[in-house]
């Protein structure tokens, strides 16, 4: 017998059908001898809908009244979820984030897990019950006020459960069948990858990959904690995420994990930069002064006539304002020609372990770029991955090629693969 | 400076209008010095829209996840109010009836107050915030599961603080302008009643009218708070329910407070009882045993022909069903006739706490429904209340020849008045 933490998103309790179905899907782990957790995020467009009534209210709503508001939603899906497993013949018992023991710091709409002491949860399945716990939410230490933890808030709270309850495996259904080697409304042939690294799965989750935040496979990777990424409308076997495969898995690993595409950034170029010692820093120092995140930084060598150099970097689009206000600012100090501010790029990034010891797979990914007559503008590596910025009209097909290049394809044979037993 | 308890009702923040009415008429209470807390029901249908919800997922929902589901309601209108405020400029924040300290006892659905530690509430307003609290809910005192109050809960909730912060007022805020001395509905000249005591209130709340509940009243009598009934539409003063006139109020009281009407109930009558110790008690146990709550009781003196005797009773009609199933589980052992059902009954109450010195109430009150042409078919007193039970028929004509022979229409001159200054 385990215990095993189930995450399901809104879409899977999105009415009373889907509610119904995810009960099943839940007294069927119980049926199966495991101890069983479930973390439900709120119905469908609820939150959406509240988030338009503030909107009505208050054109700036507050974040601590806003968290109240919100978590009104899985509280709805959970207590709902409870009474369709009860109709089913078994105890359910559901628990707020606060009642569950999420612990986190005061930073409303976006507030990080501290702690979680989930006494009540290990008290309530001990006793033989299903717990079903809210996602997204939590309390906060010092105010015991209610918050939320932002994006992907509901898979964060199912592996910190799953840690602290030490679960076996920490499930997350969704809409997919699992993790793909690239998005498959992009790539007709990507392949559903059976099993991933947690190394592996971070870079994929920054390069643009959307089926699990970084944030929760980051938590995952520190407690070791397996996830199981799979649909919610299947019984089939989905991706697990882990540091070694787990069980029946197959024992190899492709060089090349998936391949990740974003366009939801923009590049900003900072034209005519003195070559000199702190002109990045003051650059860098606004930008972090406005709370703006940015992703890859390029500089290229100065021209040796002018003295002059220009930086590049990316960020997320809906940034971009605010970042060329900031960099005006500073203009008069640092003295550059120009700001240019583009938002109609993509980011294309090649994923694997396996590119450590394989030399050639930079190489190989500007091949397939350049067959495919695909312009590169920016380039930044990792250790594992390698990311390049194209023209946003372009990434469909940059994805495709490289996902052919390495042999990814659904019906290739050719996909490289290291590790265990071979193939 | 006052503290003053606020209660809106579902109807009164029933959208973003009304939550943005409501929240200026909070903010206005705040800017004439007083310490506000205010307590909130959920948004117009939202409690119906969630039984909806249980009622798909599950034919017989449990106690404790029902609670769960539906105290979903005041948490989202209670956070939009708290946005609404600050957006007015004043500092508010809201909680939840666990946060508030509103403890109970664990019955699921209709959960008795046995405690309030309103100390998060106090601290708030101490802090300059204006406090909004969730009505309707609390939190269990054993298992510290979430409970909610039943109905008219929020009123319940509202009068629990004002006495735990020692409120100089609890507010009730409605969409009625106060009590009347009829329902208004059927009756065109029904009268605002300025003050009313306690003792009258309560015994027009349990003689059908609906702007305070029964509970709420006993609440407030046990630790004197008085209660303000207001419409939440109009800037009007309302009706005044306390031990004393508050104020500029007028010193005095009419002989009648008003008349009650009710036809919710229905009345069984037990045919043919043989006339001897323990036939009643037999009978009535088990109505108790079957958990009904009956209302007025009536026994003739048995014709002295027979030995036989006929007990009549009223019920609420909901309950009909199983109080005859109750009963004819007795007929072997009691030996009674037969049994009679009939919900076409209404019941007429006169109540005034001046009726105990005026000897001539009840003739006139008896009178006043024969020149109607009312027929009287069960008659019950206390000491400030007379109830009649009519045909349902005869409900609006009853009522108003009560109300206009008591001289309680508005045109009237004739309201007979004692007390104080007297006019």
């Amino acid at each position: 017998m385990g215990l095993v933490v189930q995450k399901y998103g809104g879409s899977s309790v999105a009415d009373a059908e889907g509610i119904k179905r995810v009960a099943k899907r839940v007294v069927e782990a119980k049926k199966n001898g495991n101890q069983v957790v479930v973390v439900v995020s709120a119905m469908g467009d609820t939150t959406d809908e509240l988030i338009d009534l503030a909107g009505e209210v208050s054109p700036m709503p507050s974040g601590r009244e806003f968290d109240m508001l919100l978590t009104a939603g899985e509280r709805i899906s959970m207590a709902l979820l409870a009474m369709a497993i009860k109709n089913l013949g078994h105890e359910a018992q559901s628990f707020t984030g606060s009642q569950a023991g999420v612990i986190t710091d005061s930073v409303h709409n976006k507030a990080r897990i501290i702690d979680v002491t989930p006494g009540r949860i290990k008290t309530s399945v001990d006793e033989g019950n299903i717990a079903i716990v809210a996602g997204f939410q939590g309390v906060s230490q010092d105010k015991k006020d209610i918050t939320t933890l932002g994006r992907g808030g509901s898979d964060t709270t199912a592996v910190a459960l799953a840690a602290a309850l030490d679960a076996d495996v920490c499930e997350i259904y969704t809409d997919v069948d699992g993790v793909f080697t690239a998005d498959p409304r992009v790539v007709k042939k990507a392949r559903k990858i059976d099993w991933i690294s947690f190394e592996d799965m971070l870079e994929l989750a920054s390069s643009g990959s959307k089926v699990l935040l970084h944030r929760c496979v980051e938590y995952a990777r520190r407690y070791n904690i397996p996830i199981h990424v799979r649909s919610s409308f299947s019984g089939l076997r989905g991706t697990w995420v882990s540091n070694e495969p787990q069980g029946d898995q197959p024992m190899e690993q492709a060089i090349i994990s998936g391949v990740a595409h974003d366009t939801s950034e923009a590049k900003v170029t900072v034209v005519g930069v003195p070559d000199k010692p702190g002109e990045a820093a003051t650059i860098f120092r606004a930008i972090a002064d406005a709370e703006i995140n940015i992703d890859m930084v390029v500089q290229n060598v100065s021209a040796a006539s002018t003295g002059l150099t220009d930086i590049s970097f990316t960020l997320p689009k809906t940034e971009g304002r605010k970042a060329i206000a900031a960099l005006e600012k500073t203009k008069p100090s640092v003295g550059f020609d120009s700001l240019r501010y583009d938002d109609q790029i993509a980011k294309i990034s090649l994923v694997g372990a396996g590119m450590k010891t394989n030399p050639g797979v930079t190489a190989g990914f500007f091949e397939a770029l350049s067959n495919a007559g695909v312009n590169i503008e920016l380039i930044s590596t990792s250790e594992i991955r390698i990311s390049v910025v194209t023209r946003a009209d372009d990434v469909n097909e940059a994805v495709q090629a490289v996902h052919s290049a390495f042999g990814l394809d659904t019906d290739s044979d050719e996909a490289v693969v290291y590790g265990g037993t071979g193939r």
